[in-house]
This record gives C-alpha cells, structure tokens and sequence, in this order.
C-alpha cells in the first residue's frame, strides 16, 4: 500500500508494512546503487543479493566528508550517471549521507530509503533533511531534499540491538507528548518487549509516527515554528549529550524529564510522573545529576536563542507540545533548581 | 538600476552597469563573508576594506573539495550562521565555489556573486549550476539553486588579463552564433580594443549576453532542450582542451570551428567563413590540427549520445542554433574529412 506525501516542490512515496524485497519494483537494478553499513549489511545478506552496493563502516564518526569522499568514487566506478537511483538501507546514518550524496552527486539523483532502525523510521528518514559532521559540529554541511520513496519494513528490525529499540522509543514518546495522547496511551499500555513480539502493532506504531512527524514537517517545511516542538526534550538534551557522550535517546529522555518541570512551573503541567513512568518503561533514564554550570554554558552559546531569551519547547499537557520564549535568567534559575532538588 | 528575473523556485535581483560599492545596500555587512581569490583580492583591495572576507588560491585546480572544507573552517570561525549571506567576487571559478559552499553549510545559506571576468559576467555566474572537480571529472559535484543577486560593475574587467578576455569572448561569440545575429554583427563591427575603451559599448554586450542566456535557461531549468544549444562548440572543445590542456575558450573556438563545418554538410550552412573570421579577430583558434582518433575515442564515451546517434549543436545560420542527432558513424567521418582537409 502506498501512501503518496507532498511537499512544496516534490512528494514522496511512502510503502508500509511491505517487504524490502519490493524495491525492485521501484527502481531499475542495473541502475541504481543501495548504500549501507557494515552492520545491516551483515544481518540481511539475502536482501542485497547482486545489487550493486556500497557497505560503509557503522557509526556517527563516519558521517564525515571522508566517507562522502569514498561513496562519490564508488559511483564513479559504477559509471553512475543522472539516470541512476541511489537508495539508502539503514540507520539515520546511512539516511543522512546517502540523502546528501543523492543531492550532489552530478548535481543531483533520485533516491529513496529503506530504514532499518526505528530511528530512521519514525524520524531520521522523513522531512528531507540531509547531511554530515563537520568537526565538532554536527549536522553542519547538508541540504533539504525529499526522497522518491520510503520503503518500511518490520522484519529489518529483528536484528536491530536492543539499545538501539531504546534510543528509537525515545523519539516515539516525544511524537506521543508534543502531539498525540492516545498514542502516549497506548505507549503505557504496552512495553518494549510486547511491541517486538506483536509485529501488527508494531507496524501501526511506527506508521503512526513516521505520518505525525511528516505532518508537522508538512505544515512548517521551513521551520518557522511548529517544526520546533520536534525539539522537545532537544535543547538541553544536546548539550548533556556531548558532555558525557550519551546516548542520543538517553539524552533525549532526560531532556524531556528536565522539559516537564519547566512545563510544570510554567504551563500548569501536572502530567511530569506520567512521563517519566513511560520513559522508564522503555528502558530510558530520566531523573539524572548533571553538571548545570556547565549544560548552561553549552545552552548560552545555543543559536536559537533571542538576545535575552530562549524559545524552548514545553508541554500544557500530554499531546499538547508549544513553544515558549522563557526569559535566560529565569531558565537558569530553574534549571538549577531542577538539578539540586 | 534592479532587473528581477524568475526561475521556477526562486528569483535573482540583476544590478547592471553599477558599482561594486553598491553591495553594501543589498546585504548586512556585520553578517556577511565575501569569497575571492588572490588575483582579484590584489586589484581590488579597496573594495574588500573591512568586509569579512575569504581569499583563495586562484584557478581551476582549486575548485576542489579542499577548498571547501577550508571554507567551510572559515565560515565556522566568523560564526557565521543560517542568517549571513555568502557573496562570491571572482571569475567562474569564486562563483562555482562559493555558489556551492552556499547551498551545503548548515542546509543553505543567502548568497550572490559580483563576477569579475567576462567569462562569469557572461556565463558563469548565470543560471544557478555551482560545484567543484573531482579528479579528473569537471563539475561532478554540484547543486542548481539560484544567487540571490548579481552585481555587475564593469570597472573590474580593467584587471582582467588579456588572455582571460579572449577566454570569455568565445562564449559570447558563441551566444551570438546560437541566438543573437544583430550581437554577431556587432561583434564584426568592433573590436577587443575598442570594447575594452568603450565602457558604455561594452557594459551593452555584456548584458545583452548575461540577458541572452538568462532566457535560455529559463527556457528550460531543467536542461531538457534548449539549454543544450549553450553547448555549441563544447563537444569537441572540451574533449581537445583535456587532450591539450588548452584554455577553455581556445578549445570552444576549435569547436564551434569544426561544427561550423559539420552544419555546412548538414544543414545547408554557408557562412563558416564570417563565424572563424570574428573568432579570428578576437584573438582565438580556429583550425588546428588535433589527433581525430583520441578526440573521437573520448566523444563515444560522452554520456549525452544515444545508442548510436549523437547530439550535436549546429547552426542553420548565424543566429540560429539547432539540436541535432548525428549517427555515430557518419559523425566519425566528417571529423576526420575536417582535420585532414
Ligand atoms: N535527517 C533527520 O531529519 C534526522 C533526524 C533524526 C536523526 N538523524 C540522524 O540519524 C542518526 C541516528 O540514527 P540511528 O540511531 O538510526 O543511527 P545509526 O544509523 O548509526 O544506527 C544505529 C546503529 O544500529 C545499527 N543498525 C541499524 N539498523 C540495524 C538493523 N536493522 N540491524 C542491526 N543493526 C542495525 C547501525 O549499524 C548502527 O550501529 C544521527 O546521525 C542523527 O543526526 C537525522
Ligand atoms: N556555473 C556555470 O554555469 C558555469 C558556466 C561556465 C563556466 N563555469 C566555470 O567557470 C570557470 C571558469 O571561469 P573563469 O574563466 O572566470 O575562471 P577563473 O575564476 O579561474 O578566472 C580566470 C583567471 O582570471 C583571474 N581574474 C578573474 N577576474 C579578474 C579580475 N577582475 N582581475 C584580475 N584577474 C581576474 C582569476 O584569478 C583567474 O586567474 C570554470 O571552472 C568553469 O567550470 C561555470
Ligand atoms: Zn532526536
Ligand atoms: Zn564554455
């Protein structure tokens, strides 16, 4: 079944709940090039068969110029020319560099994804956006591009880590608090383990959040406003993130945690155990000491921010993201406050 | 005085005959990174007073990846961020580099060019292509996305090398052939002396060029037909400016010599003589002995031709280019009747 999405100036195809073997139906074989790491590649053997493939090392430090290097003198011996298709099978990793190379290379190629993580399935593969590290700076170098297609299917992620389901979760609890609380419901009734077992379910879950975060890229392409609350739990969450190099969905969850205090002192949020409960049943940390003086400095540099205040996102209640300009000093007040109680 | 033209997502603000000065009405210069080279940094150093700027190493070999990553380094030490603009001053060269570092730091930045030589006035700095080399393959890398403006001031040529004015005078020899017969005439009329005194003559050809091809592009964006016409003598010019390393406008001249010949065979042409006597007198090649067997070992492997035919530009008469597909065989032979006539 396909679901047909459109942007401003291109659509996309998105096929759920299908098998990955069907991407021969969309793209010539002889023609097109799939990308992956050395992980995916690794696990589903089978599905590459005698594709031509490009198998780069797994991992955030290889999504560098470097490996954009490598990949562009890989089509080069493929003779890839702008009639070829290069489609991208794998975490948002792959989807980054592959999306940013499809626009580049001879000044642009179709693409499309097949996303094996639930990161790169509910988020990393969907809005268009593209790109690399540069130095410390993440997602420095880039553009925004929409794929041909998206190409979804569950049985990629049986062999998909188990920490790696976890970081995936936390961006599926944040879809459930900024936009959806019936999906926060359904997230409390069940568990990780439950999820990998009912693949019925699991697949409405992630179409669920795959179509939530389109909407919200279709109704702010070029993120003016209701883009931003897919920063819930993100401004800060970055900053933790590099001090004590953790995991991105860690990160997150502990972003969300410090964003529902603020929202309870500032929207009458009254939802934060909730939360929390459901963070904590999907394996994530959320009450975490953190060194603030430091997280604040990091925060300060941030270049969302207005000269004396800082829009960050908040809840009013489960479902029910907003954005909200709060002044600095009172942010750091209760940031410290958040830490030492 | 301001010429706004469209493209199909975006439009670009043309300020004709005006001075370079003027960049300080159209962009913040607290939020600005002008990019250049040595060459024109030298000559014009007034005109980079306080502005922040990048200067590079001139010429075609630095339009390379390196280059951009040192840019981008650069860009990252001014702090510049999704709200600067990027304003390339320079020959084709700047305007490739600085169109693409444009398009990838932090997913797109504003920009525009001040092109500095007759060859980016007239050709390069029009119609949104940007990019750098890679190894041996020219422009292989690369996005379309409009300037935001151009500014032409026509004091800057007056540094230009001899040699890189009869470079740029072979693509405007080149459009009058393909589309502009009162321009070829205007071209027989004069000379490179008098356009170089006469500032208001040549403000006017360079326009008229700049306007001319503008058309074609919008014509056609996405270079379905029309757009190929700007090819004419750039087949065989680029297969013999490799074999030689010639420069560019030397090897354009040589084709459009050579596809002068193959329009008189094919569609009746009679004035070879009037288009290499204007070539001639603007300083550039025209019959030259080239090895028709490695010219023609290259051509086959461009990927522009068909199973066995070809597009070839050709003129029905000056002013009038056409597209037309050649069989490979007899293509083979009418290059060979021409070297060894
Ligand atoms: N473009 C966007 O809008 C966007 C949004 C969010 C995140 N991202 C980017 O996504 C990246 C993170 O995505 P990710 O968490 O998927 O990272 P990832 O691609 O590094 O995948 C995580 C790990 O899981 C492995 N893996 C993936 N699928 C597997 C499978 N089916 N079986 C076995 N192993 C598998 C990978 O090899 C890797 O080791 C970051 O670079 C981030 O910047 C982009
Ligand atoms: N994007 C396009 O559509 C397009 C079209 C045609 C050509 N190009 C590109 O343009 C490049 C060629 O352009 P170019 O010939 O301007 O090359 P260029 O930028 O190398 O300039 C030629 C030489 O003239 C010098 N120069 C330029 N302006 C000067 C001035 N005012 N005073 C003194 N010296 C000056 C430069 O430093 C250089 O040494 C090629 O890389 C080609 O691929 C692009
Ligand atoms: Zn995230
Ligand atoms: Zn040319």
């Amino acid at each position: 079944m396909k679901t047909r999405v459109s942007f401003s100036n291109a659509s996309c195809d998105y096929y759920f709940d299908t098998s990955a073997r069907r991407l021969e139906e969309l793209v010539p074989r002889a023609k097109t090039v799939l990308v992956t790491d050395e992980h995916v590649f690794a696990h589903h053997q089978a599905l590459f068969g005698d594709w031509n493939t490009i198998v780069l090392k797994p991992g955030e430090q290889y999504k560098v110029q470097e490996t954009v290097n490598a990949i562009i003198d890989q089509l080069l011996d493929f003779e890839a020319d702008r009639s070829w298709w290069i489609v991208g099978v794998g975490g948002g990793v792959i989807t980054d560099l592959t999306g940013y190379v499809a626009g580049i290379y001879m000044r642009g190629l179709q693409f499309g994804f097949i996303p094996t993580s639930i990161l790169a399935m509910v988020d990393a593969s969907i809005g268009g956006k593209n790109g690399i590290d540069v130095g410390i700076y993440k997602n420095m170098v880039g553009l925004i591009r929409q794929p041909s297609f998206l190409l979804y299917d569950i049985d990629l992620l049986k062999s998909l880590p188990e920490s790696e389901w976890i970081n995936g979760m936390a961006e599926v609890i944040k879809h459930a608090c900024i936009k959806d609380a019936p999906m926060f419901k359904l997230l409390e009734e069940n568990t990780l383990a439950k999820l990998k077992r009912d693949k019925a379910l699991l697949a409405q879950l992630i179409r669920r959040n795959a179509l939530l975060k389109t909407k919200v890229v279709q109704a702010d392409e070029f993120e003016q406003g209701e883009r931003k609350l897919l920063n819930f739990g993100h401004t800060l969450g970055h900053a933790i993130e590099n001090m004590y190099d953790l995991p991105h969905g860690h990160a997150v969850s502990i972003g969300m945690t410090v964003a529902c205090h603020l929202s309870a002192r500032l929207t009458g949020f009254t939802q934060t155990e909730r939360v929390v409960d459901v963070l904590e049943k999907y394996g994530l940390p959320t009450y975490a000491v953190f060194d603030v003086d430091k997280a604040w400095d990091i925060l300060k540099m941030d270049k969302k921010r207005a000269a004396d205040a800082m829009n960050y996102i908040l809840l009013n209640k489960i479902g029910q993201g907003i954005i909200q300009s709060i002044p600095l000093e009172g942010l750091q007040s209760l940031l410290i406050e958040f830490v030492t109680s």
